[in-house]
């Protein structure tokens, strides 16, 4: 077998770096890369570079950010009594694109999966419960994703805050589970039509 | 909405300018890079350059290089006499990868596509037409791709190079079609028996 050239080669390596890239899929994504304008490709070599030199993490939310507290926690428009806990910045990033939260959030970076070897010390929870023991927050809003580990996640939160929340008054919640809106009942899975059910609210009358 | 930071903009930006990249899969791209380390994230920055600065296309089969002609031109192991034409240089590497041939290559840099705008005059045929016309060829196996524009462009290489073989006494022949090995018979496709079928070969006896 005759190798890649050195260069291509090298491209290959790095990109099979990135989490879920496989050799397949690294080298599509390198004779794409090959094929870009020389103007393209610098722009992309030169904004992977620009967004480790810059990018950090919120002292107060650890969400991505190019200034520390990020613009929303520095936004006086929002409402900093209710905080919305996610996992990661990508769903932080989700309900700003939906625009129906005018509060602030806290990002866990990850959830709780001891199978991974990744447990509460390695999340910002600690910083959670600082936030929470500082005052001024009436509700925390537990939005980690619906699936095993993320209502794990919820259900230790739901107890570390337990006497914090009842010190100072502090409500928790959690994002509701059901159909999703634009759904046909038909096609949804079992899980998805038990949560519905078994969560189902008073209409009318 | 809230933006994305700049920086991060930029990158998903950037990484969308890739074919078959859309916005969902340049943002999760994005949050992978970001997660780099900042090592692995400088070495790939440096790579997507590299690769552009230092690759170039061998004069003689436009096969991508670093050194021109390419390796494979240059190995005075390789047989001349036999040219393989490919569309891609990603298919002279598979080929390079089964190991199973000796001779050099022709890549096309693509295939006849006239709906697309992409006509004989966009790809290498002319220099192909000027190899064969030079002289120490015996073979040109056509290998473009077995699906309806990779045939057009053998059957359209077949009529062009018709005079030049017969002046020259080239042979020209097309990979065969057929059940790929280790398949299921059960399992391939109707189109794929009846290549099968037609391209069957006297066995024993």
């Amino acid at each position: 077998m005759t190798a890649y050239p050195d260069s291509l080669s090298r491209l290959v390596e790095s990109l099979k770096r990135l989490p879920g890239i496989g050799t397949k899929t690294a080298e599509r994504l390198a004779f794409h890369l090959i094929k870009l304008s020389d103007e393209d490709a610098m722009d992309l070599a030169r904004a992977i570079r620009d967004v480790k030199q810059n990018l950090t993490k919120c002292s107060v939310c650890f969400n991505f950010t190019e200034r520390d507290p990020c613009p929303i926690c520095a936004d006086a428009q929002r409402d900093k009594s209710i905080v919305c806990v996610v996992e990661q910045p990508k769903d932080l990033m989700a309900f700003e694109k939906a625009g129906a939260f005018k509060g602030v959030y806290h990002c866990l970076l990850g959830h709780i999966a001891l199978l991974e070897g990744i447990g509460p010390e390695d999340l910002t929870i600690d910083a959670l419960l600082k936030r929470a023991r500082q005052g001024g927050i009436r509700e925390i809003i537990l939005a980690t994703n619906p699936d095993l580990e993320g209502e794990g996640t919820a259900v230790y939160l739901r107890d570390a805050l337990a006497e914090v929340a009842k010190q100072k008054g502090i409500r928790l919640t959690r994002i509701a589970r059901g159909v999703p809106a634009g759904a046909e009942i038909e096609n949804v899975s079992s899980a998805i039509l038990s949560d519905a059910l078994s969560g189902r609210q008073t209409f009318g009358g």
